[in-house]
């Protein structure tokens, strides 16, 4: 099957989650709205679904897959359809269900994430809320960042494999989701994602482990891997980092 | 199995999706954190998942759930856990991944709706971010809240079985959850959500519907149904209402 990919062209945002499973994997897939428009890409690929009258079961909001006739909306539902699919999952009910109440996790960092920068509004400019910004981004640097980072390392250490994993000994989605977050943390807060990592050596760990695969490490290096930016979920203000 | 729910006392917050989809059912579950401190209740009984240091799958935050020695977190995790063995959601796969995926977009304006009131941070205060609150309660109310409800509007209307639930022709937890958001934005923002329920006919009924259900409607008279209030995720602050 060839696994129809869309997402915001331009950005990595939460698009890249699901990328980096189906490139981990080699899977085949389309990424739709980066093909030009004359090739039915750009964003009026995504907009045919959004606005769409007629799809019984239109997505919210980008990232969604399709997957045959199945269209598969929510990041985190995406990874949970494809985890099995792509050898990415732990193998039993509970396992999967484990891996998946840590992705859901991971999501909630991501919007707190993005919401350091835009407290107020998506719709606003980020210079429209500028003094709520930094309010909001000294609670995530010294709460919710070490909140967060802490509860994930300790997921790690207490791993009774042993492994570099989150889950038992071998890499799932989840691994390369918290490399995704761990990458976007460091570019967005470089000063206080150092200060909130010296105490995590194992998601470090995990972070290169996970980037350091064959077909990641290709893929990082490749054009398909956009580069981080102030458009996406993650962004770097300096004034916001300290 | 009898479950056990944890969730913080004084609030119907997250915890109450899943007392909805559990009373409905007539499930047998403990609310745990609800019992006398001295039969093991309160928030010490919590405390012990939260931050014990031998529990190899900790939850990151309350709601979570025990069935038999599993401890399942994420509200969305636990309802994708409960709702096949509630009979309380649909039959295929296609529907389940469906039924969640609506269930996280429902998560999703539930996190948008608490943090009308806490914009800046969890850890603060109402009355020391009323600036930020007022700004983005205005965003909320005429952007957000019109969108999430108009898609979820939309939803019921493409239902190709045309019954007044989201999915098929039979209630599952996501309609229970509806129906709980539909409440708490009529708590939060009674002049606000009664204009953009004028165009969400279906959502009313469903609201409706749902909690005429027998079960539904002795819990919501029942004293386990505690009253909103100013502590939960849904608050009434009249300045942040227009």
């Amino acid at each position: 099957m060839v696994y129809e990919l869309y997402y915001w062209p331009g950005i990595q945002g939460r698009g890249e989650f699901v990328r980096l499973a189906l490139e981990e994997t080699g899977a085949e897939y389309v990424d739709v709205a980066l093909l030009p428009a004359r090739k039915g890409g750009g964003v009026a690929a995504l907009n045919r679904y959004l606005e769409s009258e007629d799809i019984e079961r239109p997505p919210f909001a980008p990232p969604f897959l399709k997957a045959g006739r199945q269209i598969i909306g929510q990041t985190a539902n995406i990874l949970l359809f494809l985890g099995p699919r792509l050898g990415l999952a732990p193998r039993g009910t509970a396992g999967r269900l484990w891996a998946h109440q840590l992705q859901l996790t991971i999501a909630d960092l991501v919007a707190e994430a993005h919401d350091v920068h835009h407290p107020i509004s998506s719709g606003l400019y980020y210079e429209e809320q500028i003094g709520a910004a930094r309010r909001r981004a000294k609670d995530f640097r010294e709460q919710r960042m070490p909140k967060f980072l802490g509860y994930f390392e300790r997921v790690i250490e207490r791993n009774t494999k042993r492994s570099p994993w989150m889950i038992g000994d071998s890499l799932t989605y989840l691994d390369l989701s918290m490399a995704q977050v761990i990458a976007g943390l460091r570019y967005a807060f470089p000063k206080a994602s150092a200060r909130t990592l010296r105490d995590c050596p194992r998601l470090i760990a995990l972070h290169d482990s996970a980037f350091a695969r064959p077909r990641i490490e290709r893929y990082l290096r490749s054009s398909r891997r956009l580069a981080f930016n102030n458009d996406d979920v993650f962004r770097r203000y300096p004034e916001l980092d300290a």
